[in-house]
């Protein structure tokens, strides 16, 4: 993937508007453009960023090709010179974001682009799909590690993914919290490890259960799972899955092994296997289940004591089954003009929740001192600066009479500098620490933010200055509209 | 995406069970693996097939690089002669398939791989992601271009797409019978018009919106679309975009534009907007609608009398968000000996409709003479022909005694030959042959398996033969598991 060039990979309303900024002489003014998302899927009370390292190998290796320049051409309604000033079209602009693996929330700004109107304009569908893809896969697969509460999950939707974007989906589940994959592609170019055994398919093509389990533990007598459900679990697939680790891999003084459950009640089943397996003596033989599995199901599972050791979770994971989509937006925050003065835009909407955050911004973690648990974000302008030796009161911008004086905290600016002046100046660290990074971070919410029903609201602040600086846009704008009627 | 080697885009137990097939000897042995899938989505009566193509692309772009082979060597668990294997590897054989647009039901075959058993197997994982994809949101757009009743829909989704996949579900959604697609790539790829004016940021961009507006319609006065929501839609967006059609538009004799509704009350926005532009005397200007819209929310709106002349639809269509999976599988059905000599292969299950059906089929569709209407599928052995000239007695294969004989009806095979030998003997239609024929052959469905709510469930049957040789298999692996007891 990382070799496609995705230049074109855009609504055709970016080339409209791009054609025209450049006609009207606007191309060149500097935007800047908020990625903020605004509701977390399943009801969650957090996301997971993904998708950063995606967005960076999108803007290095933007450029257009004659033949899509060519393509462009025979639309007809796009100017020669646009069409010359694509044929040296390079991101030229500046890109802050959350790093990936921050845990994010709805309403505060996880990448900042400041760029030339036409620049700025002509990434924004590519970054979209990037953040909205990963992040939500990534989000997914918090939760559903969240719910194995320390048995291992593992990733093996690529069948049922919306096509190959599955390859970077099982990306983003690792950062979530995924310990691996099925999908080769994805390990290859993104070093999750990859993983699986057998499908029905194997055992059908032997004569046998018994002769296709002995076959497969004899090419591969380390980590062998064997998938104990093609015919009846309990009275043919663990006995004959007992036997052959008994004859084919004790005897090597081989331990690691595994049975799988792909049907049927994964409780009863795992139990009851589980027991079989003691009683053969081979309590260090690991269970895995599978089949439509999702966080409520594993939850489910483990509140009944399900002998379950490792999920493999599929379509539910990979197309985030219950909530498939993640709606971050690409907004305007502000306009630069030619003395690098910023002026502040903001999006009116009858519907308050949706009325943007003007100007370009940044946004800070509080943390408490002694517990280290995340207070609130707080969003500012961008040469605003948190103190934290000294005290800071943060209030609700809905509601602003509940307000929060906070003494012993420390403060995190959570956007870093990726792109400055079109140059790259961050380096993605390796996938291992990010998920980690993730992990760490998602420890420090409580765990009233991290609940499955009714997560408690996590704080999104705005400073005092953004807070007047938006009321007043707001209210000139109303002003503006009385006047006009 | 095209130009993509997709060769390791698979499960990892496509390759451990590949290596063991060659280990244990069993490569070369000819299998029989069917696609079918389980549920139609959303409790629909039928889903559209699509995807055809990018599996045909997948076959023939097939092969190991260096790269992928020293990737599998560092593993550690692959054979030496597997991976010599790999260096020459190429499908050498058989797939039939289901044209893309065909309306298809649970349990039947639509897409049958006859091939060397270690070929079959590499190819599942790829096989399965593009078939399932593509078929999941061709019917889907299906559902939504129903629901509109003639009145056009165009794809918007790129954004929430789950990654970069979107450009084949905006090829899908075409399928199943938008219009066309914002998604720049997938008119380059696979010419499917694309299509779009303005984001909020234009008009942001300028000092009014009315500015706004008329520098657009200067630059693009053909087919200009105006979003009006930016501040107010009826106090101001309608208002602007009124004055500027006719300050710019109508006096060079200009008909074709629309304006767009992304937010608020569709129904009444749109009404409203509606007879403001008719009492301007701008009948023929259109209103496009857009904002999370999908069928049932485009049939509340049709039902409503919303006057709206274009559905712009996203998030809800690119991932088919209230059923975002499809559950097509790949599964045995039959092996062949060296003298060529069939062998069927069942896949039992506790849960009798998971049972599959085995041995090399057929499809057929039968249609009824008078109407035209498809009255059944019937699912026969690969020698059975059904002759239309003759009276057929069909029955359901759950309660067989429940039958129905018919007699002037036509029968169609519906699965094609697409390889033979591991060579393309077909060659995909252009994409608007494709989706006139999903529109063509959906007008043969009744009504009643058409609606969202309760569809009939369309008669998929068996024919006698293979009826009773699943039963007799089904019976044969019960009395062998008792014996095994």
């Amino acid at each position: 993937m990382s070799k496609l060039n995705l230049t074109m990979l855009s609504d055709f309303y970016e080339f409209t508007m791009s054609n025209g900024y450049l006609l009207s002489e606007l191309h060149n003014k500097t935007a800047y453009y908020d990625v903020f998302f605004r509701s977390v899927p399943d009801q969650g009370g957090f996301a997971i960023a993904a998708g950063l390292e995606q967005v960076i190998t999108y803007i290095e290796g933007l450029h257009f090709t004659n033949e899509d320049m060519e393509f462009l051409r025979a639309k007809g309604i796009f100017h020669e010179s646009f069409l010359h000033y694509l044929a040296d079209f390079r991101f030229s602009g500046d890109i802050y974001a959350v790093p990936e693996g921050t845990p994010i929330f709805p309403g505060e700004p996880i990448l900042t682009v400041r760029a030339k109107a036409i620049e700025a304009q002509l990434v924004e569908t590519y970054l979209l799909m990037a953040i909205n893809h990963q992040s939500l896969i990534a989000t997914k697969a918090n939760r559903i590690v969240r719910a194995a509460r320390g048995r291992v999950v593992l990733e093996f939707g690529a069948r049922r993914a919306h096509g190959i974007g599955g390859v970077e989906g099982a990306r983003a589940a690792y950062i979530g919290g995924c310990d691996g994959t099925s999908n080769v592609l994805t390990d290859k170019l993104y070093g999750v490890p990859s993983g699986g055994t057998m499908a029905h398919s194997w055992i059908q093509m032997f004569e046998s259960e018994y002769e296709a389990f002995k076959v497969y533990c004899s090419i591969y007598p380390e980590n062998t799972t064997l998938l104990v459900d093609t015919y009846n679990t309990i009275k043919s697939g663990v006995p004959n899955a007992i036997r052959v680790f008994k004859e084919i891999l004790i005897p090597q003084g081989v331990r690691d092994f595994a049975i799988r459950l792909d049907s049927g009640d994964l409780a009863y089943l795992s139990k009851k296997a589980r027991a079989m397996l003691d009683d053969a003596g081979l309590t260090n033989c690991k269970i895995v289940a599978s089949n439509a599995l999702d966080e409520y199901l594993i939850r489910e599972l483990v509140q009944q004591g399900a002998k379950i050791d490792i999920f493999g979770v599929g379509e539910r994971l990979i197309t985030s089954g219950s909530s498939p989509v993640f709606n971050g937006v690409y907004k305007l925050a502000a306009v630069e003009d030619e003395n690098g003065r910023i002026y502040p835009k903001i999006k009116i909407s009858e519907n308050s929740s949706k009325i943007t955050n003007p100007h370009f911004k940044k946004v800070w973690r509080l943390f408490d001192r002694k517990t280290g648990k995340a207070i609130a974000d707080q969003i500012g302008l961008y040469d605003e600066i948190i103190d934290d030796n000294a005290q800071l009161t943060i209030f609700d911008p809905i509601e602003p009479w509940k307000r929060k004086t906070l003494k012993d905290f420390t403060a995190k600016e959570l956007q870093i500098p990726i792109f400055i002046s079109g140059k790259k100046v961050y380096h993605s660290p390796p996938l291992d620490r990010i998920k980690a990074y993730c992990l760490e971070q998602t420890e420090h919410l409580w765990e009233e933010v991290k609940r499955f029903e009714n997560p408690h609201k996590y704080y999104v602040d705005l400073s005092e200055r953004l807070y007047r600086l938006k009321n007043d846009m707001v209210n000139k704008a109303k002003a503006d509209r009385s006047q006009e009627k």
